[in-house]
């Protein structure tokens, strides 16, 4: 497959209907899927400037700077807006070495299994 | 950090107001994060029924098997959902090497300067 030679030089983030743009975090040295939330504008500026990963929080309606109060901070080593600019993708050095609430290093841990999901922990 | 003993053992996916939920697709033998999209019921019935990567198209408003006319189909090798229930990560193998609709082999390819977000190739 052909790169297009016409793909455009410069992209803008398209923010929903709330404002709001979803950013995948990976884990910058393993590779790890770590979790997806959300950045509004402010948010998605601070990230940029603290060098940290700085959401919204969508159930709160307010800034969620990760690791403010867990102390699991996300570090930025990268990012980038994707093709049709509706997602981010983050690429983080995670302190504390949990991203998830619940203590767990990511996010995904349940797999179908029948009609439902279930928790499958990751071979330690 | 602990574990946190009381996560729920099951979980079922959690559809937006429009019956969406954002999946992630992941190179399975690279780490690489390929793209984001969106899938609705059907779609995620239809990805674990042919065990590859079957989306919503959310601009022409129906079923999208990633690949179909590009022939750059997406197998499926592992599917998890997140610990609230509101995104999906696919562990795909890329077929074609390409998942972005401008042929490169992923979508996240701007970068941030100043205030815009710049084409930046990856180093091949």
């Amino acid at each position: 497959m052909m790169i297009d030679p016409n793909t455009p030089t410069t992209m803008s983030p398209r923010w929903n209907a709330d404002g709001l743009i979803p950013a995948i975090a990976q884990d910058a040295s393993t590779g790890e899927v770590l979790m997806m939330a959300w950045m509004n504008a402010e948010s998605l500026a601070l990230t940029l400037a603290e060098q940290r990963a700085v959401y919204w929080s969508r159930s709160r309606s307010e800034v969620w700077r990760k690791g403010e109060t867990s102390g699991n901070v996300q570090e930025l080593v990268g990012i980038s807006l994707d093709c049709d600019g509706d997602t981010l993708l983050l690429k983080v050095h995670q302190i504390g070495g949990a991203a998830c609430h619940t203590g767990r290093k990511h996010c995904f841990f349940y797999r179908p299994l029948g009609d439902s999901w279930i928790l499958e922990e990751e071979p330690s």
